[in-house]
């Protein structure tokens, strides 16, 4: 998700990265499972693999699901994708033209942003409340126009850290049956809870209605494998199996789907995603108390049950852009809200991860930004 | 290349299967460089990685290809991808919009022409001879029209088992240079030479003119890692690196590239390389002297000196698709010309390849399919 190869100034705590820390990626498991892999007498994974995915590890997959989405998910129903980017990537070719009108939530993650920008698209953003996509501005927007998908991050939102309510879901999945509307969810952070479990992710639905769930690897093991799936209904799936690129090249990662899939199977997976809940659930405690205890009053943030992100809202006459200069020189920083907007709106926010720095870090980040916001206000007021 | 996790019928030949069989895949070196790689303490390669690719891999690469081309090659100028077929679309993504023209050659390999199929490109072919490309044909072909790019495989072509001559490449570069066009060098199989050197890579021109060069590890290593690289100016290289994709999902296979790393570095790929060529080389002594003596005197052609294929060409009045029918019922198979051409030409010729097989069954796929043509000639005659 961005930041690759990180190259942090000395002293710099940089709360503006939104991927796990180092100590978080299990090395000494992959190892393992990667000797695993490579010592059965198959090497069917180091061959051009079946287009969808290969087979073993789309069951592995489809069973690991089932058992974190609490529903039966299908291999049939499963891509296996070199991660959430290409697949948001392998999307918007397939389903959009230059011009296409799409329809995002405001805010929304940054980078999807940048995708959609490259491929063209007119990208309207409509607002979320408490409770997800604000649903009355979407009926609202679809009066005027139908746009090519709605992309949308229903789970541990990045950078809002909400989550759409169950009643939500169901309303847009109505929605989008009724008005035959592709929805595009990107639930990479579905399975990162850490105070209360998410409602049936959209997946649920796609063998229903017109729904696609995006899933990765990249937040619950590791981003450097390339390694996720979509979700969606069997016909689709046969359809995107079918493409010239994976007709070309054979499933888009063979290799690391198999090392995964030792890995899953060797109950690796869910041990390291208790670890994580674990140990972001105790980063979250005390980051928050501290950004409590450290920010103006007038600073308004939630703490979040998931994800990897706080969303923070100072008064409205404040551009975090501005706000972030003066962080960098005491040596902290963070993403501006305007990265996540579809327009230079969201001026006065700003997003903070805690999936990169361990408590003690997080503490004296909090501090070094609750002081540079604090002299900020008072310079402009 | 295809027909990936291979099904094949009990008893088939299908010397359609441009892959390498199972047995040539090194899993064992794979496994030991998986271990080497995993037993570091460093875990970056399971974190999002450097756009371009991981510099220390881009270094070991440049030098592996400075070994191989014979020329200096800059880490600089390379970007690491999932592989050509990832490559091809990632530049149809930057360089094309649907409707553009594109020139290749005629014949091209199949899937680069479904993948063109699939971005909406108006797809001209221009001739080989046996220099390669027609420079005439392609000199009269832009008096009326100039391409988003031309897509040429240099070095023992798909299907045709041409090797491009260096005046020829010399006058291409040339030709592009002046006109400014864009030249995507697919060179997947330059390092596979049995018998003749090709002269140098594409690539020595590409921070002359407008020459993109593609490479795999496919070919020379394993397909299923979907690895690969792209070489050009560096200036063209750090545009790819900025791509939205890129900087939402870091380099595109950095878990793969540091086994690669490893594999490189303990002289692995090499000593794979040497025994592959080896072996090819034998096979097509082997099969190729059995098609000399197995197949009707009317049927044309050449002993490859490198890559994967032969290119043999039938009677005028052959149908290949039909004789195809004949082959299947016959246990053995093969890809009917017109797969390769732009429209229905190449309506007698058909690819063999000797990738898949050991000898024993190659000899046996020569005699069979000697026997289904005979049959065919004798029946259409």
């Amino acid at each position: 998700m961005t930041l690759p190869q990180v190259d942090i100034p000395h002293n710099m705590i940089n709360l503006g990265i939104g991927q796990p820390s180092n100590d978080l990626l299990p090395l000494d498991e992959m190892k393992n499972a990667a000797a695993y892999s490579l010592s059965q007498n198959s090497r069917f994974f180091l061959a051009y693999g079946a287009q969808q995915g290969n087979e073993n590890f789309r069951d592995t997959l489809a069973n690991f699901l089932t058992d974190q989405y609490t529903y039966p998910v299908s291999p049939d129903q499963l891509l296996i994708t070199n991660g959430n980017s290409q697949a948001l990537d392998f999307i918007c070719h397939h389903f959009t033209k230059p011009g296409d009108t799409i329809f995002v939530e405001e805010p929304s993650y940054f980078l999807a942003l940048k995708i959609f920008a490259d491929y063209h698209l007119n990208v309207v953003g409509i607002p979320l409340d408490d409770h997800g996509l604000d649903a009355d501005e979407l009926e609202k927007q679809l009066e005027n126009q139908k746009p090519a998908f709605i992309y949308t991050i229903p789970a541990f939102h990045n950078p809002a850290s909400i989550t759409m309510s169950l009643k939500r879901r169901k309303r847009l999945i109505r929605i989008c049956t009724e008005k035959n509307l592709l929805l595009i969810a990107d639930e990479v952070y579905h399975c990162l809870s850490y105070t209360k479990e998410p409602p049936l992710s959209m997946g649920y639905w796609a063998n229903k209605c017109p729904v696609i769930s995006l899933g990765s690897f990249s937040k619950i093991l590791a981003p450097g494998l390339r390694l996720g799936w979509i979700q969606a209904d069997t016909n689709l799936i046969k359809k995107f199996s079918r493409s010239a690129l994976l007709e070309s090249g054979g499933g888009f990662n063979p290799f690391a789907s198999e090392i995964v899939n030792s890995f899953i199977c060797s109950g690796g997976l869910n041990s390291h995603i208790s670890m994580l809940k674990n140990t972001y659930r105790k980063r979250i405690e005390v980051f928050f108390s501290h950004i409590d205890k450290c920010f103006p009053s007038q600073v308004v943030s939630q703490i979040p049950s998931g994800g990897y992100f706080i969303w923070v809202k100072l008064p409205d006459h404040v551009d975090t852009k501005l706000l972030r200069q003066d962080a960098q020189k005491n040596s902290v920083n963070f993403l501006p809200g305007s990265y996540f907007a579809t327009r230079n709106r969201l001026t006065n926010y700003l997003r903070l991860s805690f999936s990169f720095y361990p408590s003690k870090i997080l503490i004296k980040g909090a501090k070094r930004l609750g002081d540079v916001i604090y002299t900020h206000l008072v310079e402009k007021s």
